[in-house]
């Protein structure tokens, strides 16, 4: 039986699909960027950063983290054309709020020492940050150095406002 | 210099912050569930998935790969509440088009020999499947069978069809 949140999905997907006329997009990005932000739920990124259907990759992951986004940056600059990214934090971020060894102890608490080894064998680092203009520009320092982001492609940092909706640039 | 793209971020921003009231918005999704989706730029998950903002984690990558997730699913469900995942990936999607040693090779030549070497150290996999309700299937698969999501997170399993915007549930 369907879940609330399942018919929620399809109530308003059928909506969706009535007006729907995008079905002619290509495979590439057509303005050739992407943007890596956080899961968030407070983030509409094709309404806040005016992405239109199409336009741009967007990878959301926990913070916004870069090092977890590697695989998704090369697939999108090495397999379908993107020369720019747009990495994009944000206030009241959950990833300023807890360290790692503290996320380490609740899985094991929750879910037990199976799961705890499981965390270990998967490498995860939960990737938190103290300070979020620090972590922008860290992230994007770590972009720059890597040998999988050509020099070419265009890097930079911003924050997003969750409180005002705004975005300002960092680096 | 701000480049093109950065100049339609801010612009559009602006637009976006003169008509903005949500931002008393709390950190966990009210609605408790997360979407774990393709990075594709045909996909809005807000409009075409019904996610109103403060709703729902957002969790966007290549291929709307589990794998790749564990830390921002981990987060969600342990630190912020999350109970539902609904996992969608997508008809023409670009992981349908390769495989992992195709990628490596383009990264190689492109890039050249320290760029493929740290792809190595990363441990990438670039997560590249045959059949699409299958990759799906088996990600439902690896989720459920993970000690990292406890049995009560409900996970479906979903496909998005770019060409008509609609989504079919698949498990």
């Amino acid at each position: 039986m369907a879940t609330s949140v399942q018919k929620n999905l399809s109530e308003s997907n059928e909506k969706y699909v009535s007006t729907f006329d995008k079905g002619h997009l290509a495979l590439p990005p057509s303005k050739k960027y992407l943007v890596l932000t956080c899961m968030d739920a407070r983030i509409d990124p094709a309404a806040a950063f005016g992405i239109d259907l199409g336009d741009a990759h967007v990878i959301r992951n926990a913070g916004a983290n870069a090092a977890d986004a590697f695989r998704s940056i090369v697939i999108s600059e090495q397999l379908l054309g993107t020369q720019e990214i747009l990495l994009i934090k944000h206030t009241g971020c959950g990833m300023l709020t807890f360290e790692n060894s503290d996320a380490y102890a609740i899985v094991e608490k929750n879910l037990g020492p199976e799961a705890h080894s499981e965390l270990k064998q998967r490498q995860i680092d939960f990737g938190p940050f103290p300070q979020l203009d620090k972590a922008v520009e860290d992230d994007v320092a770590l972009l720059k150095g890597s040998k999988l982001v050509p020099d070419s492609v265009a890097i930079s940092g911003w924050v997003y406002e969750v409180e005002t909706g705004r975005v300002r640039k960092v680096v």
